[in-house]
């Protein structure tokens, strides 16, 4: 073991020290494992792996807050999709988007690309922060950047002391992730990888467009958007769900975060049935945040 | 001044010192000019700004080779564009590409796209270094790397001194410029931008696309793919082509490389007629290659 513990949420137990053994590992010049610094890439899944992703990930209720108050504007929104689906609670559409489906999220993303069409930076950045400090989880009545995993950040913490380059990749929407990144988790903007529209520079300004250009970040997508931003495939690789198994699949060091923890958090395989296959088969470690985490929230008293 | 001088090769002059007081001011906390850590973002185009693009950039021989290859195995396509055109040395196509200009570049990418889909990043990256290794600029008799310019890798080193993060921004092929980032300029890979074609994830393999996603990091592109990576747009910009306008209309600080050198390099205004007019007009800061550089080229005797 170290001397300092940099992993104080996590109990000791063979997770931690596989954890603090590649790590180490890594930066150990001349050693079996080591990976070379340029190498040093750890991608991390946000929904489920850095925050509570139950009942639905936070970005939902967002847009969802968007969709319902542009239908408030023009009524006849509601008889058209994915305005319908929303306004009517649907459950199926609902389900679709909480597990990530891609058909039910590009549905949705076609209602939110109108939505902020046009809009600048500026102007999308104050109506997430907006958001995020109004908005309350519904069990834990807290916010939901005072619901990430503080076991989390210090494993950030770890990477980064061992040079490591800490990305996030996730198939939920980059720039509403960008706004909370540098305050909430300590990473730049420029480390955090999504799913995105993108924005035109016109008249001396950037605007946002409709259309998401490229994959969703989900999946496949999630190796070829990190290759993409980086040029590489990441060393080290962190999920919760199966739209994580390709990026965890390529990393030689993969983290499968298990919901188990029914009193802290949740209890729940929802989405996550083919990791847990693939961790099994695979050697990937699974975390459990009921027997590895002493400690969940980065906020409020030790849970 | 400084009391080291990371900037030998520039010779002592207005510019050279705004350079530096721009950047020491940047990190002078309390002080006027100062720029926020995170916000610290500097943005270099390539072709022309930091190495030779006379009287082509690099990277087109690589690929004009590249598809006199395919049509040498398949005859029919020197009947078919943008092959015919390259065959036979079209004098309007060719200006077009050596003048960046996207209708030019997006037909000369059409071949291109083809000639390399469904190669792995190893075969691609394979390509590039033994073209780089192997080409000869015909005037220089240098490879292209040696050709690149010592007093750009000086700012380079200036800016990082003071936690700047360079990034590369081109018109050019992101993941050609990929292979020679970490050698050439001690960029990381993931700190270029440019054109591309993306890489899916299929088998547990990546392989390359044969279209383009998005814009063309040209004009108004540059911006865009700036912020799309990084969250922020420069404050810190150079280039030399009229491309490169918007990418140094959004910074603080904007240098222009001026190519007035034909003894030592080449002196051309050639693409560059506007962005010339523009730093006239708003104040951007004009690198006379003859008189603000005492040495050229990164590799050789003093020049």
């Amino acid at each position: 073991m170290v001397s300092v513990d940099r992993l104080p949420s996590w109990n000791d137990g063979p997770i931690k020290r596989a954890i603090v053994e590649f790590v180490e590992g890594s930066a150990t010049e001349g050693g079996p494992e080591v990976v070379a610094p340029a190498d040093r890439i750890a991608a991390f899944d946000n929904d489920g792996t850095l925050w509570v992703e139950q009942p639905m990930p936070p970005q939902a209720p967002f847009l969802l807050d968007k969709l319902a108050a542009q239908v408030q504007a023009d009524p006849a929104l509601a008889e058209v999709e994915p305005y319908r689906s929303i306004i009517q609670r649907d459950p199926e559409f609902l389900g679709g988007l909480a597990r990530q489906e891609p058909d039910a999220v590009l549905m949705f993303l076609s209602g939110i690309g109108a939505a902020f069409e046009g809009m600048t930076p500026e102007a999308y950045d104050a109506e997430v922060r907006d958001f995020v400090d109004r908005y309350r989880d519904e069990r834990f009545g807290k916010r939901c950047t005072e619901l990430v995993y503080r076991p989390m950040l210090e494993l950030f913490d770890l990477l980064r002391a061992y040079d490591w380059r800490v990305y996030v990749c996730s198939g939920g929407g980059r720039d509403f992730m960008r706004t909370i990144a540098e305050e909430t988790w300590g990473i730049l903007q420029e480390n955090v990888i999504g799913s995105a529209p993108e924005w035109s520079y016109r008249d001396g300004q950037l605007v946002r467009d409709n259309e998401l250009r490229g994959d969703l970040a989900l999946g496949p997508g999630k190796p070829s958007h990190l290759f993409a931003r980086t040029g590489r495939l990441p060393k080290f690789a962190a999920g919760n769900g199966d739209v994580d198994i390709e990026m965890l699949d390529v990393a030689d060091f993969a983290l499968v975060i298990v919901h188990d923890d029914a009193d802290r958090e949740y209890a729940t395989n929802a989405g996550a049935e083919r990791i847990l296959d693939a961790a099994a088969s695979k050697g990937w470690q699974l975390v459990s945040m009921q027997d590895d985490w002493n400690h969940i929230f980065v906020q409020g008293a030790p849970s």
